[in-house]
């Protein structure tokens, strides 16, 4: 992290106002008249989508959330690979890495074949494939997660606070919004304050854009027409936290648990040690029937359990949270406003999260994708917003957003039948029933990894997404996927970092430009050659889209990996654009060189396949999708590619 | 970090009492009329054993500061290697690695032999040996290790927050104190209440022990009638803070420059990236004069670094803080108040950090051995408090810690000579002058890397410190140095975890117990049968010492490493004291079993070079010190040993 730079100032550098803390109290006070940006829903992709719009003092962003306060217990509890890279995007990875609970193998329980009643251990397999993350997989309440995300906000030069109580009655989109006589604030939201005193109180908020992050009965979603299509239920899940007392081993490890006749049951370790989650399979629901209809209680999920859990004892102690769940696989056609197939109408209305997608809980991915919509939807909002680039890059939402959601709901229906035992649905008794052969589970698994980790998403070519015309100069770090990390050394102070953690959540771009051998940007070398075109040349994307008096890297941030040992380079020979002048004391920034980790299983190169003899440069996207990859003469290219999505500062 | 144990708590396990957070005030209104132990100042010797009190609900600690709130700025940023060691047992180590800047490298900077008058680099050298530590040395305001004691303490069950605005004026111990008549509360302190309207008030205060934590000129040390013995003052040297420009390309990394005229310099990078702090020799000072009669202006620090630094420039931007120093290593005979050769009294006062010894500031050690100070004391005054050691065990504080700040300031004293360049002081022009070499410097710098990192302090034997009959059978663990820790895979979750990091700041005793060869806990290996006399035995340290209604972890707290990869232990196999049940819900506690890793370059047996026939036991102190190694099956050594140090609970 930097902070001191345009001078120093004592306490905590994450507190942008000192006088401010963590507080769980929301904004007082009626809702702002009109605003940039109004969210409805306080889940994690509203809130993801609040922290980042929070980072920028220009915009004026409102949350509304009909819940009295911050969410307390349960929900969702996975976090993704993918997660935790965002999150250190958003600057509380280690937090959650402190306070989480991590998934390191996974355990496969199936009926015993000389005693079918009872379960036995059939197969351990590492949970995150080597290599796929620098992060591992964790466990962790919902509930944590939005405080760290409500810490953001209220840590953010915008101090953002939710707006509790507020229920969002309907919504109005001025019709002429998508011609150039567009009102500054097209949209009307109404909200009910459910005000402590029972009365009740109608507000109206007018904003530019509206977000329904409101979750699976999204008002949002009805009020633009749209529907969610797919199964609306078929199997119930019950789900419950619990600290009990247990002689089954595997109690500290997620486990996969096919009983012979009761059902399956999946077991989540949670944080702090004690803690540990169920997901238990209740029967299959008939046509039209919902599981609340079943009158289902913790004490069943209990019984269920124990029957499940058979040889092995379960002592519940405390429940402290504990639902029944309709798995359903759901999904809109579009994530926005705008008629399917009209290109003269710009959005205005978005839905994200389980507004607009849902999964069955134990694929874990239902906040995990709500949270990349929020992420992807954010910076876009923001570029638009703060007149970087032109409102058409908002299509790229629903676009990109929708394809992902799409194959992850394939894959989620798949992998839900699989781990929902056959026993009882074909009634054929066990193993004879070979698709759900344990074995057959356990190689799904592996084969998944990278779906349950959110790093197998890959966004099409696009406006945004490059073609892969110069992938090979980079193999490893593919177009349209997240920019995978690796490890590299800052020449300045010999820091051994995360070259990917240098991608913060701050609405900027990035350009990492790796040096082809021996190339230490030396006069004449490509490196040098590429800085001199981006800081003086007309073309520049820098010089054509920096504010005048803004830092050169405030909107594109250019940053070089060398090859050579950082000992071997000498930073006072290096273009003035890496060691750039910035802040108000024009105070040099020494955090933009890097070279290779020497260490063999630590070069970046090696690791993701750069080319050694020509380098490349690799344009990252704010949200830490790669845009492009270019060979580091791609001058024209580059500016071609950023003449696409940014407009220059008028 | 566990939590939960006794029930479902929502929101952040840091903190215990969820409606606080961190702030800044203190405590408002008079202070308590009797505490268990007053703390006079909040420097880092105060804090942290302010910090390490304030984890027991059961003891009443105080803590006074004569300034009107924290420190914001200035004084020391080194932070060892050994810190931080000390930092992860109060939980916090993740927060500085994150805000501090880490020193990788440092260089050494030298006259030019062509042209003197200017420096060139002349050496670089990896600052911290490979293996010496699991955390690395880094850098950070004292003003921000003050927040995050700060903060422990706010947090802590007993939500200690320190009284601003007091000085103490005079202290009284009662004659009779160490006599079995002893009053309960015998040290009586007078406190100027230094009121915001100017008015000023005295208030008493009583308690069972005072600790002056107060500075290099303390109060409590001059009531107890000790002074510092030592050089009060030779060089003088200017330190100061800067937000500048330079073209100098090291300033990112610790550098030591000696120029040929105008003496020397240190340069240290720090937190946030821009930020970095100079320390200028200045002249030397003539008998009896101090520093302060010079008048010198923090401009006469700027022209002298911009004089050292030449051929390179300086444009200074902000000074946020600058001091004037005089270096001088000093110490006192004893650091408690029993007079030297009196067995029968009993301390009851004590002073530590800067009250007791002081170092210069370039060797970095005045906050790093002050927080050890702290750390010792702290576990000490706990365990009287609680009944779990008789008093005689404080003696002990001032022996360990007075052992220790001597060798420290004979390398300090050594090292401030070393690197204060020759030029000026004897008037022989560079290089003649051998006794100042660089490369001389360097080698030094090398081989006192340990003393710096704060890792070479080692207790000598006496009543906490076994005699090393059995140290071959732990090479690497010596006793009366600190538990160096190794990673280890937790068994019940496969997760990669340190082993010295379940050494929380707790109070708690550890024994590491080693399996040898194939030993997995089954019947009649040498682990079944320890656990079996911890358990059960007449004579186990378990049984005597722990309280009735105490969880069986609650004074000592057993934890075993076996050499198996954790896929070939069963944990329902292991004995029940390596599962306890715990809290009020008897819950099992999966955290007491590990194994080695076994990957080869992180195996705990090879790392610390424990015997892998026989194994071990390691038996380490609340300060993470290791106090015994004894052979797994030395039962009754293991008695012997903590029937000296605990006593029986009533
Ligand atoms: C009861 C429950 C249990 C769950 N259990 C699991 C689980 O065990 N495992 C798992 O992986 N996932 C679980 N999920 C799903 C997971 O929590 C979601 O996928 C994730 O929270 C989606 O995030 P979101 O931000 O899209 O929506 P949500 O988290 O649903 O957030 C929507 C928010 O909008 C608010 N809201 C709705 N309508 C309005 C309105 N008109 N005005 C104002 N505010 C409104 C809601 O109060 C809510 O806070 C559970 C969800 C729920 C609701
Ligand atoms: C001005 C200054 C600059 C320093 N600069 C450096 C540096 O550049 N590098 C470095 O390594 N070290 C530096 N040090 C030394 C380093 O800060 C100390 O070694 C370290 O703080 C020692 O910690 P301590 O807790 O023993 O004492 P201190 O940090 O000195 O804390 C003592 C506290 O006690 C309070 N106090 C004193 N008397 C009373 C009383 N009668 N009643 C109530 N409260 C009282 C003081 O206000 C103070 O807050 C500096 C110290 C000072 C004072």
């Amino acid at each position: 992290m930097q902070f001191h730079l345009n001078g120093f100032e004592p306490g905590d550098p994450h507190i942008s106002d000192r006088a401010q803390r963590h507080d769980a109290a929301g904004s007082s006070g009626t809702v702002p008249a009109e605003v940039d940006v109004l969210i409805i829903g306080c889940g994690p992709a509203g809130l993801t989508l609040a922290a980042q719009l929070s980072k920028f003092a220009d915009i004026k962003t409102c949350i509304v959330e009909q819940k009295p306060g911050p969410l307390l217990r349960g929900q969702a509890d996975g976090i993704a690979c993918r997660t935790m890279e965002m999150f250190e995007a958003f600057e509380f990875s280690e937090r959650v890495l402190k306070e989480a609970c991590w998934i390191n193998e996974t355990m496969f329980w199936k009926p015993d074949e000389a005693q079918p009643e009872n379960i036995i251990r059939s197969g351990r397999v590492q949970d995150t494939e080597d290599g796929l993350s620098e992060f591992p997989h964790v466990v962790l309440n919902q509930a944590r997660v939005h405080d760290f995300y409500l810490d953001v906000m209220s840590n953010s030069p915008t101090g953002l606070r939710p707006f509790y109580n507020r229920r969002l009655i309907d919504l109005a989109v001025d019709g002429t919004a998508s011609k150039d006589t567009t009102p500054q604030y097209p949209v009307t939201a109404r909200l009910e304050w459910l005000m402590p005193n029972q009365e009740r109180k109608t507000e109206t908020i007018k904003a530019r854009y509206l977000v329904g992050c409101d979750g699976a009965r999204s008002t949002v979603r009805r009020s633009i027409g749209r529907t969610l299509h797919g199964d609306s239920a078929n199997h119930a899940w019950g789900v419950m936290d619990l600290l009990a007392v247990t002689d089954f081993p595997d109690v500290r490890f997620k486990s996969l648990i096919q009983s012979d006749q009761h059902g399956s049951m999946l077991i989540i370790p949670r944080e702090g040690g004690y803690l540990f989650r169920l997901y238990i399979e209740m029967d299959k629901l008939h046509h039209g029937e919902r599981v609340s209809d079943r009158k289902i209680t913790s004490d069943d999920l209990i019984a269920a359990a124990q029957r499940i859990f058979k040889p092995y004892t379960l002592d519940v102690k405390e429940v402290p949270w504990w639902s029944v769940y309709e798995i359903g696989q759901r999904l809109c056609d579009k994530f926005d406003d705008v008629p399917d197939g009209d290109s003269t109408c710009l959005p205005r209305v978005f839905i994200a999260g389980d507004a607009c997608h849902t999964h069955s809980p134990k694929a874990g991915q239902g906040m995990n994708v709500s949270m990349q919509d929020g992420f992807n939807l954010g910076w876009k909002l923001a570029s638009v917003l703060r007149k970087r680039s032109a409102p058409a890059l908002l299509h790229s939402y629903s676009a990109e957003r929708h394809e992902i959601a799409k194959e992850l709901i394939d894959f989620d229906r798949e992998w839900a039948q699989v781990i929902s035992s056959a026993s009882r649905t074909d009634a054929k008794p066990y193993p004879e029933s070979k698709q759900f052969d344990p074995a057959e589970t356990q190689r799904y698994f592996v084969q998944h990894g990278r779906y349950t980790a959110g790093t197998a998403a890959h966004y099409r070519p696009s406006l945004l997404t490059a073609e892969p015309t110069y992938q090979h100069l980079a193999a490893g770090l593919t177009i349209g996927m997240r920019f995978h990390s690796a490890p590299v050394i800052r020449v300045a102070d010999a820091k051994p970092i995360h070259l990917g953690h240098t991608i913060k959540a701050d609405g900027r771009w990035r350009i990492f430009a790796f040096a082809g051998f021996e190339d230490s940007a030396m006069p004449d070398s490509a490196i040098c050659a590429l800085c001199e075109f981006l800081a003086s040349a007309e073309a520049s994307p820098l010089r054509r889209y920096t504010p005048t008096d803004d830092d050169i890297d405030s909107v594109i941030d250019v940053r070089v990996v060398f090859q050579q040992r950082h000992g071997n380079l000498a930073i006072e020979a290096m273009p003035h654009l890496l060691l750039p002048s910035k802040g108000r004391y024009r105070l040099r920034d020494y955090e933009k060189i890097f070279c290779a980790d020497s260490s063999d299983d630590r070069d970046i190169f090696t690791m993701r396949g750069i080319d050694r003899d020509q380098g490349c440069m690799v344009v990252v996207r704010p949200d830490q999708y790669i845009a492009n990859v270019l060979p580091l003469n791609g001058h024209a290219q580059l500016a071609a590619y950023f003449e696409r999505i940014l407009i220059r500062p008028c």
